[in-house]
């Protein structure tokens, strides 16, 4: 039996994606030149998609990466003087703020425990920190910063950038390009794409503050943002890049572009909810969101605690159905579910169906 | 008619991978966790392949990355205290050393014109110098520093390390890893895999030193040797990698070794004596191999000048054939033509042949 991934990623591939693979195994598209116009075409369509799909203004520059972990490595280096500013509650945030002390920088946190979100309110953001950084949705512990935080920041802090994970939640997360300076993912979650592609946004903003830190301090890496724009205008990247996950982003955006991203964000609550509300069905607290909070429950990332977490996956295993462990040292007591656009309604209601079989 | 790509990378696919990606287009490659078991066999078929097939010594960690100027960056800040030392020939060569100058360091070199090799009893390496940088094929210009130089210098140099760019060379060059301690390439040339995935090995020694250094400075990237060495002992790499890469660059490293490396050696020589016996066959100095010292050409990057550099590409573009023009300011004036292990005798005889049929 064909096994189906819920895992947080890499994940169940993007329906379009295998049949679009099969089509093109003729085509030339492994073989073309990275300096060529026919790789021109495929940087503006999958540019032109992407903006369409996510509402990126046009002024935004697109750069195509490795990894998001690269991504928040090229932020903090290209962006940040001396101090950024982190919104700590999970593995991924936590990294953000350790990436900025590697490079030397004089960071500082707000820190919650695992699974909480952040009191806004509380927040004190000091002078002096240039850039505030934060993980949308954190695919460690299922717990998400609401996008009207964001805009709160952005109003609060209009001198601030703010840069923006949401690896696991786009293309879900509704966000405001404006309200942003830097924002960016990889394409093996919610895009349901194999995995080495990383995707990383600017404002001009950002690129204009780059330009000034330039002048003001070296800026080590010669893989540069000014070298990244400069070939971003030419429609290429600066080393060879992932010509074909470039190429498929470009299609998989296009696909969800067709089918609507007012559609696919409404069946993604919709899956969520059938999800969730199976804690009220088991039996009593032996499956809880591990988020408590409603509002900050990601719709993407489902996380449930559970005495029974490695049983529980094992079973689903064994039925061909493959979700995540619960996050490092939560691997014995959560489990991880992934509700991405790849995931269809038919397939949630079978993992719900089979999730309910193993606790009745 | 379909497209045969002479391009230096990049380039014509090797045949196996075609027939096998439509093999596992079934499988769950693009779904699996880079932390689960299925990947740890991946990563550890890859690299016993890869052992298998360039003689990598078993204490020789490989470390997967994005691209080549990755794994210049990497070597670069990862391994040197304040000085390298830098052979430059070409463009490639020249941002090594770019790069190096890019991360603070005093790097010094030793500069040839642009497609020429080195004097090698002429090369004064300074006492401080602590590694020797070279490129032993340049994609640019086609030329390659043989590998009994590298012997030579490893027996001359023993306390420097020897950080070699292989990129356009692998894996025909025949290089004895105990002579060097950072090898590196990307896999969209002589591996005739779709770009997107550098490779990076490197030596025991060079591994202690990176310890070492790390404790004598501050490393500002947090994806370093050290944290890439602990994942490689867990068959798994720090970042998201490209699964899809490193699957398959296994499979095409298991299909050459199954070949025979000799027996590729071999078909790449015949080859490019068929290439480089062009410029005796057509019209007096229209077509000349840019390298003009036999031992100094390169085999798998062949470099002609020509006048006609331009209209050849066109000529030859019309019949299907796809070739690279010169790199940069050279596009006018040269052609590069790839002969890799994926391209056959009878296609190269077939470009030959329409190469003798322009110049008629």
């Amino acid at each position: 039996m064909k096994k189906i991934f819920f895992t947080v990623g890499p994940t169940k591939v993007y329906p379009t994606f295998l049949t679009r693979l099969k089509l093109i195994l003729e085509k030339d598209i492994f073989s073309i030149s990275h300096r060529s116009e026919y790789f021109h075409q495929i940087f503006e369509n999958t540019c032109f998609s992407l903006r369409k799909l996510l509402e990126i203004p046009e002024d935004y520059p697109i750069f195509f990466l490795s990894s998001a972990t690269e991504a928040m490595e090229k932020l903090i280096e290209n962006l940040i003087y001396q101090k950024s500013y982190h919104l700590i509650n999970g593995a991924f945030s936590s990294l953000f703020f350790k990436i900025a002390e590697r490079k030397g920088l004089i960071p500082e946190k707000y820190e919650v425990p695992f699974g909480e979100s952040f009191d806004f309110d509380q927040i004190i953001i000091p002078k002096d920190a240039e850039a505030i950084c934060l993980t949308q949705c954190e695919t460690s512990s299922g717990v998400i910063i609401p996008v009207e935080k964001i805009t709160l920041l952005r109003r609060r802090h209009p001198d601030k950038l703010i840069l923006v994970d949401i690896v696991s939640s786009v293309p879900y997360v509704n966000l405001d390009f404006k309200n942003v300076d830097g924002v960016f993912f990889s394409v093996q979650k919610g895009f349901g794409l194999p995995s080495g592609l990383g995707v990383l946004i600017i404002s001009p903003l950002a690129y204009e503050k780059h330009l000034w830190l330039k002048k003001k301090k070296k800026i080590s890496s010669y893989l540069d943002f000014e070298l990244f724009f400069k070939y971003y205008q030419k429609k290429e990247a600066p080393t060879t890049p992932n010509v074909f996950l470039i190429y498929f982003l470009g299609l998989v955006a296009k696909d969800m572009v067709k089918k609507g991203i007012r559609k696919i964000r409404e069946e993604i609550e919709k899956k969520s909810a059938h999800l969730y509300q199976l804690s009220g069905i088991v039996k009593k607290n032996r499956l809880m969101p591990f988020v408590k909070e409603k509002k900050h429950q990601s719709k993407t990332v489902i996380v449930f605690e559970s005495a029974f977490a490695q049983e529980l996956k094992k079973f689903l295993e064994e039925k061909s159905i493959v979700i995540s462990s619960g996050y490092k040292e939560m691997k014995d007591k959560h489990i991880r579910i992934a509700n991405y656009p790849a995931h269809t309604l038919g397939e949630i209601k079978f993992l719900a169906k089979h999730i309910r079989e193993f606790f009745d």
